[in-house]
């Protein structure tokens, strides 16, 4: 049995290797090889236990999360995945979860890009600089190349220290920027991604901004939470969901739908277009902009760690237990 | 962040005090002072992924078990538990499930030898040695001192090698006999624990056998599954219960209630005996048998992994993660 922790599994796996296993898991969820029960909530006054099992086609998981939203010292949310032989039940591997969260959080958006982006794009909007706005960007970055990678956050004085963390890792001549608005963080971008957990729409009420876009949410997580705004529903040609569950779990899905400004048979399951490919007329950024919304599903942490838990076997890699 | 296995906590804690905190437990348990929904069970074929989760007034934990009751080379049941600290859910430790599920059961069937065997009793027997038998031998030694050990198992060529594993952990003076009929086991011993799975009655069907002796059972947990005899319970002057999920779980508590054997006012919750000490009209040995029957629960296993963490934080004990 290993106990993987991040500096172990980005000895495992790159960002690509990761996006590979998101990839691999819509497959399975397509067709529907897998067993992901609702989740387990069990509060104690404000803070909550969350369990989270799923049997994947090649694994057993089980994320365990904390929340403690009041904490001020420690992170709001503390997380841990563990993986069970599905041949056997013995257990496998512990793992980080609140690391493995970002990490294949930051996956989802880059398969995104991956498969929905033009070929060639050059410029980045990153929308709040947290822990997913770094992933997030790492994720991009491993999908396309970009010259210009715009950044904003509501809290402006963070912004450099995210840069200087992030520096190291992207390449040397892509371009950096802080931007003081949102709109200026978007005019120019190519690929538009927000990864806050704001209530009111954090992108600009302006239609215009989003033409031959893509535009990838990752934050809302919530019915009460909303990052996009109507003008980006209404520019929308093709709207795209991780999981069927978006439609109960996200306000940038449940509320669209529920004022008409855009119509549920136009919301799309991604892993369809894994399992398909795109066809030539799915993604026609002439006629508006594309977007992605991810609210995430146990099924990707499963198989994701049992990605990882391979090749740490093979390399010989995390704590023996 | 602790990793504790099977070494590590047998250096936090001894037998006696995994028996002080299922007093704890019992205290909690009849205070009403913890929350603990229903187990989830995620079955994949004849295969099952359980998830137990417990808040106790001191600590969160989780019990995950996987069962695949076909192995053959490896053990049917895995477990881990899990500790997050109530006050911010950061994670404290993780156990190993499998042990800490024998120590503490064993330590239950001790809490009803502490609080229900009469202050002198001098016999034992102990039926089905298998992995139960063993903790719960121990448990019993620890709260009386006995000096004759009866032990009978269907396959009676396992119990040389298990009583060679016990005999280094007892007093040296108590006599360890193998019989080959479980008649013979439990005719002269004062106190009787049956530790099988069982589906049908595994004491004998001899009311004689049991007036005036405590019998304890810890193998059944399922409604197909009876370890005691119709004549134990008409026997009966005292019939307690771990958990009033016992009633809906085991054979042994179910059949005897629907066949009218024993009437559910009788069979009484042993939290309440713990709170309020046993009355002196509780234990009248002198008009039949008393009768401890555990089907266990998550808060054993919560405020026994608690009790274990905080010592081993002390003693500087596990694996540091």
């Amino acid at each position: 049995m290993k106990y993987l922790n991040e500096t172990d599994i980005w000895k495992c796996v790159t960002m690509t290797d990761v996006i590979d296993s998101i990839d691999e898991a819509y497959w399975q969820y397509e067709e529907g090889n897998f067993k992901m029960p609702t989740r387990s909530q069990i509060p104690d006054g404000d803070n909550t236990l969350i369990l989270m099992p799923c049997i994947s086609s090649a694994s057993i998981g089980t994320k365990l999360v904390t929340s403690f939203p009041h904490n001020q010292t420690h992170p709001t949310l503390h997380s841990l995945v563990i993986l069970n032989d599905k041949d056997n039940g013995s257990i496998q591997a512990m793992m980080d979860g609140a690391f493995l969260t970002g990490l294949r959080t930051g996956a989802i958006g880059g398969s995104a890009v991956r498969h929905l982006a033009k070929p060639v794009v050059k410029t980045l909007a990153v929308v709040g600089t947290g822990v997913q706005g770094y992933y997030q960007t790492l994720a991009a970055c491993s999908e396309r190349d970009f010259t210009d990678i715009y950044f904003y956050n509501r809290s402006l004085h963070k912004v450099p220290d995210f840069i200087e963390q992030l520096r190291p890792h992207l390449n040397p001549e892509t371009r950096l920027h802080i931007c003081s608005t949102v709109e200026n963080a978007v005019r120019d971008s190519d690929v538009i991604i927000t990864a806050t957990t704001s209530k009111t729409p954090v992108l600009p009420e302006d239609e215009s901004l989003y033409y031959g876009k893509l535009v990838i949410g990752v934050g809302s997580f919530q019915p009460a939470m909303q990052e996009f705004p109507n003008s980006l529903f209404r520019s929308a040609q093709a709207y795209y969901i991780d999981s069927h569950d978006a439609k109960k779990e996200s306000g940038d899905v449940i509320n669209p739908i529920k004022h008409g400004t855009i119509h549920e048979s136009q919301i799309q399951n991604f892993s369809a277009v894994i399992k398909n490919g795109i066809q030539s007329n799915q993604l026609n950024y002439e006629e508006g902009s594309v977007i992605f919304k991810s609210t995430g599903m146990a099924l990707f942490d499963v198989v994701c760690a049992s990605d990882i838990y391979e090749r740490a076997k093979e390399l010989n890699v995390g704590t023996e237990l």
